[in-house]
């Protein structure tokens, strides 16, 4: 009864509240120059204790990671309705990933500018994330491509299209991630105006393609 | 006579020569692995010399940051012809942009992947260059959107449209960023198929905007 009451905190609360000292710390100072001391004192916790539980500053570093991308990914499926015609999922996904990560913006810190340079297995981590959403994206350009052209005859069309729609996906997240970091440093930009002007940008040339309306290179 | 020849070559040139083998090394392992041992062993130069012409490993990163970062920003200026009209610009920039990162992969992993986390002034470098690329772009769409729209009574419209213009600029350089590093590690992807991935992506779209066709977000 006498014990201090932040000793009765239960382990999994406890580390927590370490990682979420440490992401704001990393997102704020990048790896190198986080210290394990700064991240304790705003944690309210000792230096041994964190060590204790996540064992070195490379651990430490590498469940921030994994916390931040699960809930990156969480968010936007969360916030897609898979019944949805293709654009509007693609729209809500936009919405729930815009609104992430302005309200998180040392742990998008973390995943965008920290995880992917500091060698394997931090960019190991954050790839895997990448690649959920690109595969998210790329399988909503794909239904788009496929309720569009209704031609089965047209097997060469398709495999070209697939090759296009893989650089879709790619450009289509590459766009978004900007656009994060831009939001998150620009006051007075929204998620929705974030999520508006990439579905402007993306939908409205995806739409065309769709229709076969491409932009023509000059013949040169 | 007897000189050994090597000894003999302009600094100017050997510095170079260093430069080639940093970027190299710094691009194919990161700034944190990179040894100054092996960049001199590829440079075919000493340790000790090295550093008599770039003073520090942290000296000799922020010389290939600005090498790579200038040889790409002249790279896409000297291959547009200004007199175009914007969407022919666009594509332009874009053609020597892919065809660059192509042929420089170790140059784009330095600019994208390794500058932008290791603190300042590294970061201070490629935010110079990423500034002017996405300055080049904003200016291109804002010029097609006033040629676009020519009711000089819409002052107001004119302002949101900046900021989006704004939005789409960062939007359309992040997609670029992320398709250089697709193409650069998916075979088969060449510059001029990355470029009109990203023109028809995002043309066919700004285009649309540009005639008041733009994507409507549901009401909700």
């Amino acid at each position: 009864m006498g014990a201090v009451k932040s000793k009765r905190m239960p382990r999994a609360v406890r580390e927590q509240q370490m990682l979420d000292a440490a992401v704001h710390i990393f997102g704020q100072r990048g790896y190198m120059a986080a210290s394990m001391d700064d991240i304790a004192e705003l944690a309210g916790v000792s230096k041994p204790l964190v060590y204790l539980y996540l064992n070195s500053k490379d651990e430490l570093f590498t469940a921030c990671i994994r916390r931040e991308a699960k809930a990156l990914t969480d968010a936007v499926r969360a916030g897609v309705r898979t019944d949805l015609p293709a654009d509007r999922q693609l729209w809500e996904g936009l919405l729930a990933f815009f609104a992430h990560t302005l309200q998180n913006p040392d742990g998008w810190a973390v995943l965008h500018l920290q995880a992917r340079t500091h060698g394997e297995p931090f960019a190991a981590e954050v790839t895997a994330m990448r690649e959920e959403l690109v595969a998210f994206v790329t399988q909503l350009i794909a239904v788009a491509a496929r309720e569009a052209h209704r031609d089965p005859s047209s097997a060469e069309r398709a495999e070209r299209t697939e090759h296009e729609v893989a650089g879709l996906a790619e450009a289509l997240v590459g766009a978004a991630e900007s656009l994060a970091a831009w939001a998150n440093t620009t006051p007075g930009v929204s998620a929705k105006q974030a999520a508006a002007t990439l579905m402007n940008f993306a939908w409205a040339g995806l739409g065309n393609l769709m229709d076969g309306r491409a932009w023509a290179p000059p013949k040169s």
